[in-house]
C-alpha cells in the first residue's frame, strides 16, 4: 500500500512538472502538444459552420471532436491529480475554462436541439484562452493586464461618457429626423450614434438632409478628437510603468556609501563607480 | 416658533448630510436608490420611441413616468432646501440638469404637439450625469476633466485645421467632380470629407473616377496621421499630470537638514533615510 | 513735401500698430473685423454651390462678394504699404494667401467659363488660414507646428510604408480576385486597400471570397495596429517637448553659489532657497 | 594577367564606393538615378492591368519592362562584383528583393499563362523597398523599426487577443443571428466582427436585429477603446528610446572631477562649468 502511495506520489510529482513547469524539455513538449491540439480543435467548431462542408466530412469531424475532447479529458484529470490544492484549481479562471472546454460534447448525449448546442460548441472557443499560459507570452500578457487594470477606472468613466454622449447626440438625430431614412427609434438612434462616434460608419443608416449632415458632422469630429482620451489613459499608464520599472531597476545602493536613487548616475557623489 | 426653526434646521442639516454627503450609511443608500431610479428613468424614454411598445404599455408607462418626475422633484425640493446658498445651486451645472430632468412632464399639460414634447422628453437623459456626481466616479472624472481642460486650447486649433482642411479638400472633390455621383454641392462635398477624414466612411457618397480616388486617397492618408495629433496632445497632457502627481508625492523634506527635492531618493546628501 | 512724407510716416506707423500689433484696442478691434470678414465670405462661396440658392439671392450674392473682395484689397494694400520690407511679405506664406483671396473676382472679368471661375472661387478658403494669425491662436498653432515639424521624417517614412504596403497588398488582392467583384484593375485594388487599411471602410468595394475575406482582414488588423506608429512618434515628439519646457523653466540658477540645473528642487544644495 | 587583376580590383574598389557609399558625387547620383527608374517601373506594372491603357501602349510598354530590366540586371551584376562578401549579399533581404524585381521578365520566356504571369510582376512591387536604404531616410527607419521590434513581444500578444475576441465575438453573433442577413457561418461572422472591430466597418454586412446590434455597439466601443493598447506600447517605447538618447547625450563627465549622469546639470556639484 506504502509502495503505491510512493509510486503515485512520484507519478504525481513528475506530471506536475510536465504540466506546470517549462525547465524540462519535457514540459516544454507538452505546452507544444496542447498548443498544436487547441488550434485545429478550435479550426474544427469554425469550418463546421461552412455550408457544404459539415456534410462532406460529417463522420470525420465527429472523430476528431472526440479525439480532441478525450485528449482535454485526460488533461484536464491529470492536472487535477498532479495539483496540491484541486479544488482551488478547478474554480480558478483557466479551471473553469478547461472545464468549458470538454463539457459540450458530454452535454450533447443529453441535450437535443441545434441551437443550443451550437451556443455550447462556441464555448470552446475559450480553449484559445489556454495558449496564453505559456511561458513564452506569459510575462508580456501580465504586464498589459497590470497597464490596463491600473487605468481601468479612468476607462470606464470614459465609456459612460461615450455612451451619455450616443444616447443624447441619437436622441437628437431622432427629433430632427423628419425626412431622414432609418432613425425609425431612440435606440435606433444610439445605434447609429455608436456606429459614428465609433468611426465605425457602416453606411446603411447615414444622415441625409443638411441638419442631419450637420449633426453628424460634429459627432464624426467629436468621436475622432476623443479617441485620444482612452488612448492618452493607457499610454501614460505604459509610459509610467515603463519609467518605474526602469527607475527601479537603477536604484542600486552604492557599495562603498549606501546611498541610493542616483538618476542614471554612473559614479556616487563621493566617486566610487556604481556601474 | 424658535421649536420650529429648531427642528427644521436639524432637519436641513441631516437631509443636506444624506444627500451631498457620501460618508454615512444613509448618504451611500440615497445614492443607490438616485442610480437606480436614473437608469430605468432613462430606458423608459428610449422604449417610448419604440413602435409597438408604447401602444401595448402606455398606461404603465405614463404612470412610472410620475413616479419617476415625483421623485426627483422631491429630491430636487430637498437639495434646495437644505443646502446654504440654494441659489447658487439652482444655477450650477448640475442644478440645472436636475431641473431640466422635471420640467419636461410638468410643460406637458401647458404645451401639445408630438414634435415639441418629443424634444423636450429627451431632455431628460441629461440626468444620466448627475451619476457622475456619485463619489466613486468623481475623483477619476475630475481628473480626466483636468487634462481635457489643458489641452483644450490646442485641440481647438488642431480642429478649426480639420475644418480648414475638410472645406478645401471637400471643394477640391466638388471641382473636380464631373462624373461623380453624389457631390451635389461643396457644402455635400465638405460631409463626404469630413466622413473621409474622420476614418467613419460611409461609403453612400464615394467617388468613382480615378481623380477622385486620388483625392480621396490623400485625405483619408492624412485623416489617418493626423489623429496622432489630438492623442499626442491628451497623452503628453496625461503624461505630465501623472509625473507632477508622482513628483510632487516624493519631494518630501529631509527631517535632519531640510533638503527637498530629491528624485526617488531614499537617502538625503548627508546620509540621512529619507524614507 | 516734406510734411506729406512725414504725415506719411505717420500714418503708416500708425496703420502697421493696428494692422500687426495686438496690444492696443485698435489693433484687436481689427483682428475682429477681419475674422467677421473671413467667415461669413466663405460661407457665401459654399452655399454658392447649393442648387435653388443662388438662383434665389443672385444678385445680393454678387454685391456681398464685391464688398468683401474690396475690404480685402484695402486690407492687403494697407498691409503692403505700412510695413518695412513689403516685397518679403508679398512673398510670404500669408502675402500669397492674401493675393488669393482677392485675385478670383478680379480675374472673373478677364476669364469667362463656369468650371474655371469655381477652381478659382474655392482658393478663397485659403483665407481661413488668416483666422490662425490671430494672437489668441498663433502661440499654441506655433507649438503644435514646431512639434509636427520635428517628427516630420519619421512620418513620411511611415506614409512611405503605408503606400508600399497599399500597392503590395492592392496587387495581391488584384491577383487572387477571381470571383472579387469591383477589384478591376491595380489601381482600384490599391484605392481599395488605402480605403481598408486607414481603417475608412466605405464597402462599395469589398471581398466576398474567403480567400479575399482573409486578406482583408490581415490588411484591418494592420491598419488597425501600425495606427500606434504615427501617434507614437508625435506623442513622443510632444511630451519630449513638453518636458524640455517645463525642465528648462525650473533651471534658475542658484542666486547664492550660482549652481544649476537641480531637477524639481526646492533648496540648493547649500541651503539657500530656489524658489 | 596580373594587370588585368589589379585593373579589376580598382575597378571593383570604385564600383563599391559608387553603388554602395553615399559620400562621393556619383554616389550620390547613382542613388538618385535608381530612385528615378524604381518609381517609373512599379508605375508601368500598375498601369498595365488598367483597362484599354494596355492595348493602346503594348509595345512601348513590354520596350520599356526591358530597359528596365537591364538596367536592374547591370545593378546586380554590379552589386555581386564588388561587394567582398557576394554570397552574404545575394542571401541578404535586399539581396532577394533585388533578384525577385529581375526573375519575373526572363520567367515570362519559360512560364506562359496570364495569371502566373501577374503574380510574378506584382513581385516587382517589393523594388520599392529598395528605397529606404537611400541614406536620407535609413537613419529614421531604422529608429522606427527599433521602436517596433522592441514592442513586437506586447503587440503580438495583443493581436493574438484581437484574434480570441473576434472569434468568441463571432460565433456569438453567429448563434443569435436568426433573423440577421448575412451571418451565414462562423468564419463570415469573424471576418464582420473583424471589420467591425478594427472600426473599418464595411457595411455590406451589419445587425438589423436590437440584439444584433446591442452586442455589434459592445463589439464598436471595445474596439473604439482598444486601440489605444497598441498605441500605448508603441508610444511608451517611443518615448522610452527618446528620453534614453537624450539621457545618454547629456551623461558627459565632468572634466575635473570625474563625475557622471546629472540630469541636465550645467554645472558639476563642485562648480565646474559642465557644457
Amino acid at each position: 500500500m506504502k509502495i503505491i502511495k510512493s509510486k503515485f506520489d512520484s507519478f504525481r510529482h513528475q506530471t506536475n512538472i510536465i504540466i506546470y513547469g517549462t525547465n524540462t524539455a519535457s514540459g516544454r513538449l507538452f505546452d507544444l502538444i496542447l498548443l498544436g491540439v487547441i488550434v485545429p480543435s478550435v479550426f474544427i467548431v469554425i469550418l463546421e459552420t461552412v455550408k457544404g462542408f459539415i456534410e462532406k466530412y460529417h463522420h470525420e469531424l465527429i472523430v476528431l471532436e472526440w479525439i480532441i475532447t478525450i485528449f482535454f479529458t485526460l488533461e484536464n484529470l491529470l492536472r487535477i491529480l498532479s495539483i496540491n490544492k484541486p479544488l482551488k484549481y478547478i474554480f480558478s479562471f483557466y479551471g473553469i475554462i478547461d472545464l468549458m472546454a470538454i463539457l459540450p460534447m458530454y452535454l450533447s448525449f443529453i441535450l437535443t436541439g441545434a441551437s443550443v448546442l451550437t451556443i455550447i460548441r462556441a464555448i470552446k472557443f475559450l480553449r484559445l484562452f489556454k495558449i496564453l499560459k505559456h511561458p513564452k507570452f506569459s510575462s508580456q500578457s501580465i504586464r498589459l493586464k497590470e497597464a490596463l487594470i491600473t487605468s481601468k477606472g479612468k476607462i470606464l468613466i470614459f465609456i459612460y461618457f461615450m455612451v451619455i454622449s450616443s444616447i443624447i447626440i441619437g436622441s437628437v438625430m431622432y427629433v430632427v429626423k423628419e425626412e431622414e431614412i432609418g432613425f425609425t427609434s431612440i435606440p435606433t438612434s444610439i445605434y447609429w450614434t455608436i456606429v459614428t462616434l465609433t468611426t465605425v460608419g457602416y453606411g446603411n443608416i447615414s444622415p441625409i438632409t443638411p441638419l442631419g449632415q450637420f449633426i453628424a458632422s460634429i459627432a464624426m469630429i467629436m468621436g475622432y478628437n476623443v479617441i485620444a482620451v482612452p488612448t492618452g489613459i493607457v499610454t501614460a499608464q505604459f509610459t509610467n510603468n515603463f519609467h518605474r520599472k526602469t527607475v527601479s531597476d537603477r536604484i542600486n545602493p552604492c557599495p562603498n556609501c549606501g546611498t541610493e536613487g542616483y538618476n542614471n548616475a554612473k559614479y556616487c557623489y563621493h566617486g566610487t563607480v556604481l556601474k
